[in-house]
């Protein structure tokens, strides 16, 4: 297939491509929750592929390619139900009536397709936009919100279990239509973006700007900046506040409890707790546990997480020190080999090990497949590894990140990036020229202050308004920006 | 079924039969976790009644009833998992080792049949009693523990999905056998209790104890009490500070969040909650919930529990005052009508609500039960209850315990319980002639602390012990007890 | 002097005598703030004893005795802020103003006199009764409001800084009148009380109630009923179960940081505290450390309070586990000898010690009266015991319980009390014949609920009334006692 | 006097000037306790002007003016007392014990006098610096603290009480000595810069380094680098990591609590508190007050921090919303008029005001001085302010910062400043040519790390090292920076 010519072709260093797999997978996960209830499978649908079906929905329109579009007023359902947990793009949906922000602006998407993009793609839709969508994953496709969508009259193209034949195939076909050029991306994980640069180049200097959500897409952008070969404004919304606190601390805080429970029913109360990493999950995991009656160790590299630990009233060790006695151990360090064999070696029977953190690496697995010691599968995500003198340790999602593989993302944090992915189409095709270079950008704090407030009514807060003489005071405009842009 | 007659008999009040049938309804629930993994089912097994089946293990031994020997295996599996978390038992099984204080004890018992109860069951036989059992419930029947106890020895006659006749058969077979005089009474639910009573009165007389575990056995104790006829000493385990505190308080601080985050996967933070009843399950839930960064309101009747929630930190409100605005309404109060339609309709969308306390009849459901509503099972527990404008509240479990349907009981609480059954027959099967007289007894204080301390060192507790001087200062023992009996 | 005659009579052993002293000192030290402000003092007053005054106020009355009827208007202004604080007794005097429940009693009273108890007495008045009054403690009397007590009409016989021989004095005065024969006693101490048994037999036996507050003075109540000599009902409002909590947990989580503040400017993130007792007083203090950011061990005798403690989240150890670590050393166990010399040899340099229990003998402060050590007295309250080696500990209050010396006790504490204290006077002298025999009594769980329900507005805490419906079903009178009277 | 004549200059704008003298003050409060032990005053002493006095130390050095040589010994062991809490420069002294990193330095300081800065000052000494010093501000001199640094060969010009006559002079006999020409200035308000800016141009061209802890001083260098006069590197000390978050943060969480209950004695368990405010000192205040069981509303400008409370579990609310019913109200802005009339009129009574932000604006405490209110002064610190109506509300500091008022800084907090200004000194004076321009630096991040290390032993806290291969992992150096600059 020729599709995958240009593909191979931009991804010449195999370590980096093996690398930018990893996190995409790791994306993916974040993205596709692994326990969707049993009626979203559709076993029953025959196994021909969608492109080899004739596709129309009721209205006639052909110009999309899904599973079956039968499953659209299931797909329905489902979408009306993430509404009512995405306020804040509604509320855009409503403020926009009038002016259209995005009248003229043809989106080219490459994203899950689930219940909240659904969402997000009918805001844009309402606010002027029009839409052409991919998968951005082969696994995570909501077949029924696809049908949902295609019903609606967007041009989706994605199912679930696309060969990677197929997933390509589905990029090209939202991009490539006679007399359709497209003005705006909005990407997750870089693979539409570097399509339609390496294979449509011409195509690539028109569009006004890209907006990018991933890690992987984010440090792709970046590096084709360096290079001096990204022609097009692009804008990095996985680095706002908003996304991260909510990502990282407040998340975290509430999974770590989660995925433990859900996997091993542990009590908390009176546990002992190493929790390695003092970052914002790090926080996030020792106030959940420490709330929760755990006896909660801390361990850092970085001196100031430190001194925040310790002022925190947790007892800063090295893992050495207290990794006899604890009952549970917590990676958040975003490094790897922190739980190595020798600590695993001597570990107390029943210790409970998982990752919290950035990467399957922090905790080396790898030396646990060893002829000596017995894994057991006792539940799905749980295996105890037993030692030849019986001892067990109890070693959830083999290393893997606890809270994507044993917890569930709420929708309101998807809310967070589907409203910040808005607001950056709009900023960024609105915006006079000039006021965007050839370069990657954080979107501006007015903006992220302005997420934030529209997820306010969700909890019923009433925001203050600075009167004329304070903001003339504080030396600041009245609609913010409020804070720095280093402001965490 | 001749077996039918006796209960028939005692049970001449149809409506407290009634009661009692919800009650340990309720019970069973509580022993009965409904997310057992997969491999526990025996689909393959065939469908002949196990008292049609030639029963016998490989010593040659048949002197019990269950399912399928050949599950003998994987049951033991089970039980030295379980023992792993009830080192109080394991424990009492070295300190026994000299001394056997259960010689000559012939225990027969009637409690679910779980991983649990076969640590307890040889933890008694360790200390030198023989037992004979059956199942308190004929759901809860662990089928592949049932084999490894008869292939282990013990005399069980038990099977998951025991028809109600299969029930009393089951109990009569550990009771009446040639030459078998039990001596000890173990029951949660009083069943075997008034089996014996009714059906062998002459054995009943010989019977140095019982111990009851369940509220519903509890009372009918005290009743068989009040009316004259209970010629045998009982102990009440079921009201033991070790077992009150931890059932109540410790884990209903953890099964809280654990059982709304499994069923509706709500993100506490932010969250407005209302919490009906601040006893000791109200307690629990709140000082969860406050940690995650939920917003709670506290309705109370008592002004003494009233005055404790606003010294902890609560608003204490009347359900009207707050019902509009919250986002999660949780009843805790061991009261009926607590939730009643007015207030359902007046609930905003998305409104989620559940039961924490002690009977189903906190949530007014039956009145959700009407033309207007429309009732939709989005989950397993979880149903939408719509209203013609399309408002939607999240009802979980029907109103029933949300702790017993959506979340596990830890095995350190199940191991406190199994702990204070054990003592409280050590206590009555060797109690001096006159210490315990034709009534029902609480374990002694004394013994409380003794369960206590033997859970001590799973924390790795290290108690002070006092000095002589200190105890003479104190007026106390050395060994206790330590505080007065009503001390909570 | 005759007044000593029957006190040195009744006080026949000195070794109770010591003892009762000194609880008498405690208790005096608890009403007594020695951080009064400067203006409380009256420096310039003459050295004249009041005993040799003529006395006198605005309207020609002269039956009292006190210092200087000058300040009557400075103690006017104390009464009136102490009022604002204590909403119960105001709530009181309303719901009483047509009734007075108190008319015809007269009532002998010997407390501390401040401005909360002048509120207590004018209530009292209000409803009904007639007051005379003496102080409990020599040093405890604020003069000015004794003065504003006079000029309104009261018998006062009380001054600041009395001889013993002036103390017995006032109480006779208080007692000893042509005509005037006292129906109800209000004590605290148990010296008014026994004065009137002792000296006035025949005016005893016509007292209808005696209500006592102090451990001390209840303890001599139980005494005198053990011995068959207590010819009149008396309630001990020591034990009630709102004034227990209140003055443990809560005021001791508000006054460990106060203490520690005031005294040594301390930093309590990340400080190591070790928490001798985990009884209410332990429990408060944990739980304010833990929040501040300590890192809190804990030690206990009694294995239950022991796992209470773990599952709250606290190391359980042995002193001398953690003694060489901990920054800050706190006793709470109302035992002897808990800190001893051996312990006070290994603490690090600059480690705090201090008694939050209930004598001043937790730590064996004695032992460190020794040549080696030097005192250095730093600031009021804290002395610095060094050793030859330079190693520093700093000790507080000399043991002496750190609460009621270096920090101050909450009106609102005082308040509870108070209203206790006038609602056993009204039940008492309003109980039918044969309601209450010679013995002595806990105030009955109702009326301890109405004393929470008092102070309820305060915190503008709304409670819940029961339906009829619901009573019914829970079996309780919708007006309460909504607890068994053990219940804590 | 010649000596007004420069600082008279420099000061064109009147504002500007007494925003400048405001902003001093409010420094000086922080550096100055006013708890001060009687024991410090020397009210002995003959009022004769230390500029008239011999001054001369038992070695014969007389370059020096203090008030009281005499005092040199209690000087020192206050010293001694400082130096057992400030572990970073005790650490400092002796890793340089060998190296002298600042052999060579001629530091000129003004700052002020206090046991903590005389640690500073004997560290730079050991490190190999000479020193003069002056005092930053009039009253806040200690006297016996400056007898031990002159008695100790430091030539220090300071006492408490000078004229501003006398504070210039001293700046100048610091500065002005024949044959001393300093290299480095350690300033805390900027004065002594500007004077030696001013007065003697040519010195000022020589210094290798200036070092401004204050906001003040800061503001001032940036307005010289901005008009292009500054012509020596600067390091802003004020603005580093670790600083910030304990100033603010950790430090306002204990000062809160300690500043209320010193001033009010008001019990925190069950208050209503309205917080406006959630940056980092809103954030320490809302955590330590829910934690003592205090209801806490907060009021936000920025929507997200506005977010952050919701999640951390507060209710978002604006002012006017819950003025009627709160029992506190703390101002943790910034901004001017946060709390003006017409929210003080309707206040509850008892209400208690305070302020805890930056400035002494955020309560409009001018608009409470007309003639209809009156005002009591309770206790030092304390007013009440009374309206017509009899309605109270507490004034807390006449609305000044409360936490510098009514409660003490650690010494812990002085000392990991003071470790950051020898930090910073160390730095300019030997970073190599070229590594600082003319200009006003930040901290480097990794010496910010530094100085959190140097704390953590306090903690007995033990940091991780990176293996090699994880440091490669991670891109990091082993020894950091850790974190990119702007982390906080």
């Amino acid at each position: 297939m020729h599709f995958f010519f240009p593909h191979e072709k931009y991804c010449v260093q195999p370590k980096v491509r093996c690398q930018i797999t990893r996190l995409r997978y790791q994306i993916t996960r974040l993205r596709y929750p692994r326990q969707k209830p049993a009626s979203y499978t559709d076993s029953s649908d025959d196994e021909t592929s969608p492109r080899d079906k004739q596709q129309k929905n009721s209205k006639g329109n052909g110009d999309f390619c899904i599973k079956n579009i039968k499953q659209a007023d299931f797909g329905r359902r489902e979408i009306e139900i993430a509404e009512q947990e995405m306020p804040a793009l509604m509320a855009l949906r409503k403020r926009a009536q009038g002016e259209k922000p995005l009248a003229g602006a043809k989106v080219v998407g490459c994203t899950h397709i689930t219940a909240q993009t659904a969402v997000l793609m009918e805001t844009l839709s309402a606010l002027g936009a029009q839409c052409r969508w991919a998968a951005c994953n082969i696994y995570s496709t909501q077949n029924e919100v696809a049908a949902a969508l295609a019903e609606g009259g967007f041009s989706v193209f994605a199912w679930k279990g696309e060969s990677e034949d197929d997933f390509w195939w589905c990029i090209d076909r939202c991009v490539n239509l006679e007399g359709w050029q497209p003005n705006m991306i909005l990407d997750d994980g870089g693979d539409l973006t570097h399509w339609i640069y390496k294979k449509y180049p011409n195509m690539f200097k028109k569009i006004k700007g890209i907006v990018e959500e991933s890690v992987t897409g984010v440090h792709r952008l970046y590096q084709l900046s360096k290079a001096g070969k990204l022609c097009v404004p692009a804008m990095n919304v996985n680095d706002s506040v908003t996304k991260q606190k909510f990502d990282n601390l407040y998340c975290c805080r509430e999974s770590i409890l989660d995925g433990l429970k859900r996997t091993t029913d542990v009590m908390f109360g009176g546990k002992q707790v190493v929790v390695c990493g003092y970052g914002e999950v790090g926080k996030g995991c020792c106030a959940a546990l420490k709330a929760m009656g755990s006896i909660v160790y801390v361990t850092e590299i970085d001196p100031i997480c430190a001194l925040q630990a310790c002022m925190d009233g947790f007892r800063l060790v090295k893992l050495n020190e207290v990794i006899r006695q604890v009952d549970i151990v917590i990676t958040c360090t975003g490094n790897k080999n922190v739980v190595v064999r020798e600590y695993l070696d001597r570990m107390k029977n029943g210790c409970i090990v998982c990752n919290m953190g950035h990467s399957n690496t922090e905790i080396d697995v790898a030396s646990l497949r060893t002829p000596e010691l017995t894994w057991e599968r006792v539940r799905s995500q749980v295996d105890h590894v037993i030692w030849p003198d019986g001892k067990r340790i109890v070693l959830l999602a083999e290393g893997r990140l606890l809270n994507l593989s044993c917890s569930t993302v709420p929708t309101f944090v998807l809310s967070i990036t589907a409203t910040t992915q808005a607001l950056a189409l709009i900023e960024l095709y609105n915006a006079p020229e000039g006021r965007y270079k050839q370069d990657v950008y954080l979107l501006p704090k007015k903006m992220d202050e302005y997420v934030a407030s529209l997820h306010l009514p969700t909890f019923d807060a009433h925001l203050t308004e600075l009167s004329d003489e304070q903001a003339k005071y504080l030396g600041l405009n009245k609609n913010g920006p409020f804070k720095p842009n280093y402001y965490r």
